[in-house]
This record gives structure tokens, sequence and C-alpha cells, in this order.
């Protein structure tokens, strides 16, 4: 039955500055209070949103903090009134809760949940508890939760809305990408982009998000996917994940979207810009056909400049959207992703380029920076 | 059967410089050539797009020109290889034209149609017929069409591809309103934003083409339907279209998208913005609410410097698109227009605010100017 009710210390990665690497320390995780989880993290894997609060660009952030948002773990724990987990399930957790209550859960168009600070941009900080409160004690300080999972902890706490049950067999070391990137990607363009067998699609970016994408393109029977990437390195995964031509925009003479227009002799059906600075925002809509085209945004650069739009761009007949986590309510839809993942509907193998020890989790942060993950 | 191959001398508005008024001149129209038309124009309207070529801000602009695309009149004569009208004939000319070959006519996801120059910006300009010549003369003067229609000409020649066949007993006073401001808004919210049963509705801009929309919104059958202007001289007609509330934003001591915000517990399922410049943009996105809003933007400000995304106002579920003669395929929609007028499916009385004789038509512009259409 675990340890319920006492503290546990453990090392965690704490970010106390802006700008600085994270520093493995020991913290003390206070037990789950009502309807929250205890969870030990199993393997964790980075992402450039777990930068975000410690980028100097960003207006808004909460430090110290515990970073970490994609992430797989058994439970440890469980507070009063949890009734779905008990302590040795496998778990995924989730920082798009899933109360299955408010009128987001209950609608058929939208993954958010009411639980999610809305009023607030950017809305998924869940830098505390649902009571306000830490969980987190690192040198007698309270440290902050971020997107209410902080899974750079060897142990956790989590909300019951923020967790999915997944199969007992399940590969933590694989399926904690089904936590953001893979999961993101996939889910843009099955559920956000809703691709269409035969098209011709554009993917921008080809990290973790990006390659996910294409998969998602390649099940929902695309015939024609165009990689994107100022890395040609990552063009040898993206082929065989299904893409069919890469582009390298520095390799170019014109500008990428130009060259995509003359391939498909007036442009995509779908574009997903998985980047997400203006630029790559730009070229993904200019590429999008007039009379259909969708373009779907998905990444997110801190401190970027935006889109600007013109009226014109549109009456023509594009669309543009975006998503969080793929468009999944990820509490109902992870652990099916996790089971179609055992099935081998997709690969998720491919996307792990390095593995290690939690110590060298500043490692981690340079090998993504450097675009080579 | 008409005069057919005799060039007709009548009047026309001729647009000479910009920034000036229109000068009623005797113009020369020449027979219809291959798969055109010459007609008779009875009744037509004015319309915003009618000013951007003589608009000084308008980079791109053809003068002389003979403005008008919004009208309805009786088939003159017909050129070779024209099978599908005679004289005599009520008709409905289209800007949107319609070949019902190409990829886009022969795609249901738009009204665009090969036919407009697309690689073009704007594309619906088709100032000359396709074989690059005019069908008008004016002291000597080749004048150019305008948006393949030219309807402020007691006679003017169009494609057969530009032209709808409507009902014997049709009123053209009324239905050449179907040419483009009612079925621009109608359309947006029927086909663009796809308003459903139940939804609350926001429409910003309150001329032909916002009470158009609202109209859209009411035969969707949605809920609450908000009406904003800075004119609340067009309350009266918005309400007895089906708007459930008025705004006006410079009778408010905050943003309008935060009032409509808070009306809405959240924001509004559809906007749609009939206006067309930054401002109304930005609120229109604004009172969007997230989770599955969707924003269409129909009016185009000429010179406006646009709209200024963040992919973090897209990725919580917001969708944006545009519309261009509310997506209708021209040909095959207009007539059925006609005929759901005629059963009193909408109303079209309540949009005509004053008729004028031709000769009036710079009155016209300026009641338009001053928002007392």
């Amino acid at each position: 039955m675990g340890t319920n009710g006492k503290v546990i210390k453990c090392k965690a990665a704490i970010a106390w500055e802006a700008g600085k690497p994270l520093c493995i320390e020991e913290v003390e995780v206070a037990p789950p209070k009502a309807h929250e989880i205890r969870i030990q993290i199993i393997a964790i894997s980075v992402c450039h949103t777990d930068t975000h609060p410690i980028d100097p660009k960003s207006e808004e952030t909460f430090l110290p903090v515990i970073l970490g948002h994609e992430a797989a773990g058994i439970v440890e724990s469980v507070g009063p009134g949890v009734t779905n987990f008990k302590p040795g399930d496998k778990v995924i957790p989730l920082y798009m809760p899933q109360c299955r209550k408010c009128k987001f859960c209950l609608s058929p168009f939208t993954n958010l949940c009411e639980k999610l600070n809305l009023d607030k941009s950017p809305v998924v900080d869940q830098e505390l508890m649902e009571d306000k409160t830490s969980r987190f004690t690192c040198k007698g300080k309270s440290i902050y939760h971020f997107m209410g999972i902080s899974a750079f902890s060897q142990y956790t706490v989590v909300s019951d809305k923020n967790l999915a049950k997944i199969d007992d067999d399940a590969n933590l070391e694989r399926v904690c990408l089904l936590g953001c990137g893979f999961s993101t990607g996939y889910g843009a363009a099955l559920n956000n982009a809703k691709v269409t067998p035969g098209s011709t699609c554009a993917i921008f970016g080809l990290g973790g998000v990006g390659l996910s994408a294409i998969t998602g393109c390649k099940v929902a029977g695309a015939s024609r996917i165009i990689a994107i990437d100022i890395n040609s390195e990552k063009f040898t995964k993206a082929k065989a994940l299904g893409a069919t031509d890469c582009l390298n925009p520095r390799d170019l003479d014109k500008p990428v979207q130009k060259v995509i227009i003359e391939m498909t002799k007036g442009g995509v059906d779908f574009a997903l810009d998985c980047a997400g600075g203006s630029e790559t925002m730009r070229a993904a809509l200019d590429c999008t056909k007039v009379g259909g085209g969708s373009c779907t945004f998905i990444g997110v650069a801190v401190g970027d400049k935006g889109l600007t739009i013109s009226p014109l761009e549109l009456i023509m007949g594009r669309t543009i959207n975006g998503t969080t986590f793929g468009g999944w309510k990820g509490v109902d839809s992870v652990p099916k992703l996790v089971t179609d993942y055992k099935n081998k509907k997709f690969d998720l193998d491919v996307l792990v380029t390095h593995t290690l020890p939690f110590d060298k989790i500043n490692e981690a942060f340079d090998l993504m920076h450097q675009g080579k993950r």
C-alpha cells in the first residue's frame, strides 16, 4: 500500500533561477491529499515547453519549480476519495486534465477542461495543486509544480483528473512519449487537421512532435507528406516514418513555401507547423492551398511576435486552427494510444535518440537545444 | 432576338480617377463574343468593394473602369457557343465564376474556380474578358471591366461562367442583393462558419452583409445572436432579423469583446466579422470561446494592417476561416436562393434602405459611406 501518509524524500531537478541549469537536490514530497495520487516516476522525456519557465524571455514564471510533463510511472499511494487508481498501477500523468463533468469535457469539440485556469494565458501552468498549495519542499522552501505534473522528480503528486491508467505490460520507457510529444503531433494530424486519405501534407519542424505528425498523416492515409527542417540529419527518420519529400529551407534558393506551391501545383491540403515561430507560421500558411486548405499551429515559441494575417488570405478559403495535446481527452484516450502502440499501429522507438540517467538531465536539455534529439 | 452583333450605346457610370465621383457617360457596349452574354441591367446595389479600385489607398487599380457587381438583369443577346441562356432570361451576374470543370469546381470544399486568376491578390478583379479585351468604349477609350460584371452600366457583357439564370417571376429590385451582400453574409453563417442549432453568435458590422449574417444564424437555429455596430440606428433592423442583443462599442466602458465574454460566460461559439478592420478582427477573435470557437472573416478593409495572432490563441481550440461570396457556387446556388426568397425563407426587403435612379449613383455611394444604408 506504499507509504501513504508519510513524506517521501527523493531526488528532483529544481529550477531555482531563469537561464540557469537545473540542480539535482533532495526534496520532500508530501503525501497525496483528497483526489490526489503520488507517483513514482519511472521514465521522463524532455520537451521545449519545459524550458519556457526558465527562459529569460518568459513574461510570467513561477520559481523555484520542478519541471517535466512527459513521463510514465507507477502509483505509490492514493489520497482520500481516489477510486480509479491503486498502488502499483502503471500511469501516464496528463497536463491536460479531464474531469469528465464540465462543459468542455462534455463537448466533443474540445479537449480542454474547466480545471485549467482558462482565464489565464498560458493556461496550462497548474503551478499549484487545487487547494493552492505545493506538495514539494526543498531546503525548507516550497517549490512550485509545473503543468500539474512536475515529472523531473523521482516522486510527484498529481490530481486524479490529470492521470491515465495504462496497461500493466506497457513499456514505460517508450509510452512516456504519449504524455506529450507523440500524442500532440499524431493527434494534430488526426483530430485537429483531420487529414484525409489521398491528401497532400506539409510538416514544418521535425522534432518529436513533427515526426509524430508525419506518423499521423501516414496513418490518416495522406498520399504525399512533405517534411521541412533546417537540420537535414532529421530527414532519415522522417522518411522512415512516411515522408515522401524532404526540404531544407537553407538549401533552397527561394522561400520554402514557393517551392512547396510549385511541387504541389498550388499548395498543400494540410500544413502543420510544429516549429512555432513567425517565420514557419508564415511559410505554413502560405503553402496551404486556396480553396479548402487547412493550416494547424502546434508549436509555440516564447517571446515570438506571432503571425500577421490579412483577411484576404482567409477569404480565399483557408482555415487556421491549433492544437493542445493533439485534441485528445487524455484520461479516455491515452490508455487507448498505449494499446495502439502495443498493437504496432505506430512506432515510438524511432523517436528515442538518447537515453540518459536522471542525474544527466541538463545534458538532455543541451541535446534538445542542439536539435539532436 | 435582341441586337446581337450590334454595338449598343447606353449610359454608364465611369470611374476615371481614384478619389473622384463617378461620371455618367454614354458608352459603347460591344456585342458578346464566344461564351459571352450581353445583359440589360435592371437593378443594382452598391457595396464597399465597389470603392476599392477608386480608393486612393488601393495598391493596384485599373482605370478607367465601370464598377458594380451586385445586380440583376435580363439577357439581351448571346454570343456563339452559349447554350444555357437566351434573350429575355432573367439573370444575376456572378463575380465568382463557376466553370463546373476545374479542380475547384469539382471540389465540395470551395466555391473558387480556376477562371479566377488565383495567383494574383486580390484575385477577383476580372478586369478584362477572357480574351484580355474590354467590351466597353467611352470617348474612344477602352474602359476596364470590374469583377467580371461592371453592373454600373445599362448594358454589360459577362462570361457564361459568371451568370445565374433565375426564375422568370423574380423581383429583380430585390434579388439583385443575392449577387453579393445577402449571399455573402447568409452563406458565411451557413456554409463557412456552419452555425449550429442552439449556438451563440456574434456579428460585427451591421451593413447589408452583417444583417444577412444575422439571417443566416437565425435560419441555422442559433439561440443567441449578438449584433455589434458603432451606429445604434442599425439595431432596429438587426433585432427585426433575429438579433437577441445589440452592442455599440462606443457606449461601453470596456472593450466589446470583454462585454461579450461576460455576457456569454466565456465567449461565443461563432464570431463573424463583417466589418473588416484590425480592430473588429481582433474583437471577433477575442470574443470567440476557447475549446471549439470559430471566427469567420468576411470583410476586407483596403490598406488595413491585418490581425496579428499568437499560436497560443489558436492552440486553445479556436478556428479561423474566411469566406468569399458566402461559400456559394453561384451558378448552382443563386437560382435556389432566388426560389428560397420567393418562398419567404428569408427577407430581402428589410435590406433596402433607399431606392435611387441610376443618375444618382454618387448619392448612393455617399449614403453607403455614411453608414446609412
